[in-house]
């Protein structure tokens, strides 16, 4: 491979001019685009990847050892990084390699790495005094804090969704929106504030204190890592009343489609009919049993789970069994969230006729949080409360992110890679069929699947040395989370780096 | 009341030299220090409250209706705080009310607001870097998250105990320690990873994967307020296996002890021995019933259910019976950590014959966590796992304030002026018994109980507009959580202005 020893050289792959590059717009069939035609949107970004050493290199190694010898925990971590030097698009290691990062910490990158406009906020003065002092947002927020949330959170809010709770990360912002939404739920089957009989059979999590109730959520699915600290708190029974025990909550099949979802239009409309059907059967028989459903959680795309998509009619009609059954409808957008579809919320593009009641954001966003609309108010304080819901200095980054997803219109930047994206991979699992399919994504939000999960380990491993930085999901798929600066460029980049790496998989 | 109407009039009250000040110091019959002779730790702190308006003053209430008109849920906000204008223990609100803040964000604020080692790590251009790009630190660590980790958080480890974990807040902490106790747990009486009958079982919450076990909380407790996202999660067996569901968990009695606690060491026992029967029998009968309790969770002093003490016999007691049951001892210093009780940790008082196999820390350590002994490291990567997992700049800042803290000895001022607010506590309980009782504490981590809930939320709410910030616990408990540069002179103030207060009520 000409243009993988060039690249091993430690030699700079220019913008468009490198082998790799030209190689694979070629196949694509694309007009080659001259260097200067590239318009970057960030200016002083690095041109491509540049490798020093096999990554992991000596010194990750080396600093592997010594966290591993203090964090025990530490059997997941690829790369050190060092940030001063990670520019736009690109980490570079500790041991000098530059990748082309198409994960973004796990897609929580927004607008690449050191760009100027956060920077400016930390360093404006004006900024110090939030990034100094700790608030308890809850008790003594700071003078403006209702105008950064109306200002920031409530610009990007979903249509019809009023309320705005900030939380410090995605699974407590998923914990917070369903604890809201049973205790809405009860409240409303109720009639009224908790009874005193309920008070006190919820501190061992007896009924009536905590309803046999349950929350709906899809196999497949990912909502945090959290058990429940709840269970364990009996400071005050209002804390803790009207949340049931998580015994036997239900589990919904997620529709597996066959993609391109255009070329199975039938098997999949008949997929998604048979999931929507087991879901109404669950409400029936858990309203029947005493155990309804109060709540239903679902992801747009299923990431973490391997990157499953269904159709805007499924959502639609969930969102019809829902109001049907009375239940709360929380639509997780804590990885789809903030453009990465080429929608700012995935959700977008469902043209539901209502709004979701609850949705949830964080990654991408900087902070955690979720919306919903007014009638889920809880009305005594202290319910939906911890010590720091939120972080102020999150949510000012926020906004200068925000700015820059407006100015440099990141939404149409994310279309537009994610449809060379989609075109390149479709053309490869033609092109390497016994080792890649199910090429799928919206927008830059892609993903394809491996032959088998070893298949899948080594082309992650192996594009590594190619200078891609790439993420894995579900069992044996790949994911692409780029951030919102991910340009077609930058995409032709990581296609040639995987077909280079397949062709060698398939020698 | 001379004092107050001096108070209200605006003017400052001198650190010393103010009526408060004077009358209370004669009340405890110590020698009146002059102004000269107070050495402040902040030289350029305020030297004491000031009131302009009513609190919560107009400004504060037309941000809280224009806070709830967005976030609906804010209904525990007491002020809008001026944090440019807040310096070392004070508090400034948008009324330009001065207040002598004794809870400090809910015992989250360590070396005072603004504090100028603070402000150099935001400052310090080689931070800037932590600041501005958010890493997962799980996966994609910066170069120096190994030393920092050492320097900064090993440095104050419990003995013993050699493994830390950062996380994001208190309860994720609490949530991954007790997730890893109970993967060691179910590990250990396995004797391997787990069979694919577990992975294939957790995912709805069913044995064999999920297994029958418990975990073991104390009536009055508090560890958070999450309801366990892991039910939801099917994402991936491995993350959910092991962890049972949170049905009918025991909880035991905590000793409700007698105060002060030297003079009732009988009664108090015996209260312990109750206890300690019962913790041992809900032991026995989880065992015999093939509900193992594979974990306990405790607080040295519960202190959102109320400031509810108890003996190091009783701590030491309760390891031993983890012990003998193989149960994990997880020790919740989320509230009590950081010096404020007099030591590092509370349980450090305890002398433990071992180290407790967790301790878990957030508030004023400014990033969340957990220590741990070795053999709980979790053998499966990604097990104990999210996408932050804790955030750099909160562990620089930390860095900062336990500098401070060794080199301005803040252990020894928290011990003082923990002796002076029990002494005052004590003197005026004595003057008004028919208002408050049960004065207790352990450095500057202290409370009394007032009459009844009114009385009490009564007596928050007047001291307010003596300029003083308190918090409450419990059903009808107020308690002291300063930072840890709240000096003698300070207490005076806060003693004088309670003093002020309870006159008033007895009226």
């Amino acid at each position: 491979m000409m243009a993988f020893s060039t690249l091993r050289a430690g030699r700079v792959l220019s913008g468009r001019g490198g082998q790799l590059l030209e190689g694979f717009s070629r196949a694509r069939g694309t007009h080659v685009r001259s260097s200067a035609a590239i318009e970057k949107l960030l200016p002083e970004e690095y041109d491509g990847p540049l490798l020093q050493t096999e990554v992991p290199g000596p010194k990750t190694q080396q600093l592997m050892k010594e966290l591993h010898a203090i964090n025990k925990n530490a059997g997941n971590v690829q790369l050190f990084i060092d940030y001063e030097r990670s520019h736009g698009n690109y980490v570079v290691d500790m041991d000098g390699n530059r990748l082309l990062d198409t994960f973004a910490q796990i897609s929580s990158i927004p607008i690449g790495y050191n760009h100027p406009a956060i920077v400016d906020v930390i360093k404006d003065p004006s900024n110090l005094v939030h990034l100094v002092n700790r608030p308890a947002l809850g008790v003594f927020p700071g003078a403006d804090f209702a105008s950064k949330l109306s200002e920031i959170l409530m610009s990007v809010a979903p249509k019809g969704l009023n309320g705005v709770q900030t939380m410090m990360c995605g699974t407590c912002s998923n914990e917070n929106a369903i604890k809201q939404a049973l205790i809405w739920y009860r409240t409303q089957k109720r009639g009224g504030p908790p009874t005193q009989e309920e008070l006190g059979s919820c501190n061992t999590g007896q009924e009536p204190g905590c309803p046999p109730y349950t929350v709906l959520s899809f196999d497949g699915a990912f909502h945090g890592r959290t058990l429940g600290c709840l269970t364990l708190t009996h400071s005050k029974p209002m804390f803790r009343v009207d949340i049931p025990t998580m015994n036997n909550w239900p589990v919904a099949p997620f529709p597996r489609l066959k993609y391109p979802l255009e070329e199975y239009t039938t098997e999949n409309k008949a997929e998604e009919e048979r999931c929507l059907k087991a879901v109404a059967e669950i409400m029936e028989k858990g309203q029947a049993g005493g155990r309804d459903v109060a709540a239903m959680i679902v992801e747009p795309i299923q990431s973490e789970g391997g990157d499953h998509h269904a159709s805007p009619y499924f959502f639609q009609q969930l969102q019809q069994i829902c109001k049907q059954f009375g239940t709360v409808f929380i639509v997780d957008e804590v990885q789809t969230g903030c453009c990465t579809t080429g929608h700012f919320w995935a959700s977008d593009s469902w043209n539901l006729p209502e709004p979701p009641d609850f949705l949830v954001f964080s990654k991408k966003m900087q902070t955690g949080g979720y919306y919903f609309q007014d009638k889920f108010s809880v009305a005594q304080p202290g319910r939906i409360f911890n010590t720091w819901m939120g972080d102020p200095p999150r949510l000012l980054i926020l906004g200068a992110i925000l700015d820059v997803i407006q100015k440099q219109n990141l939404l149409d930047v994310a279309r537009e890679s994610g449809e060379v994206l989609m075109e390149g991979l479709r053309s490869l699992q033609e092109k390497y069929p016994a080792l890649i399919s199910k090429a799928r994504g919206m927008g830059t939000f892609a993903a394809f699947d491996g032959k088998d999960p070893e298949t899948t380990a080594a082309i992650v491993r192996k594009i590594k040395n190619k200078g891609i930085l790439m993420g894995m999901c579900g069992t044996q798929s790949v994911r692409y989370r780029p951030a919102l600066v991910f340009q077609p460029h930058h995409v032709d980049m990581a296609l040639d780096a995987l077909d280079s790496t397949l062709a060698d998989m398939s020698e």
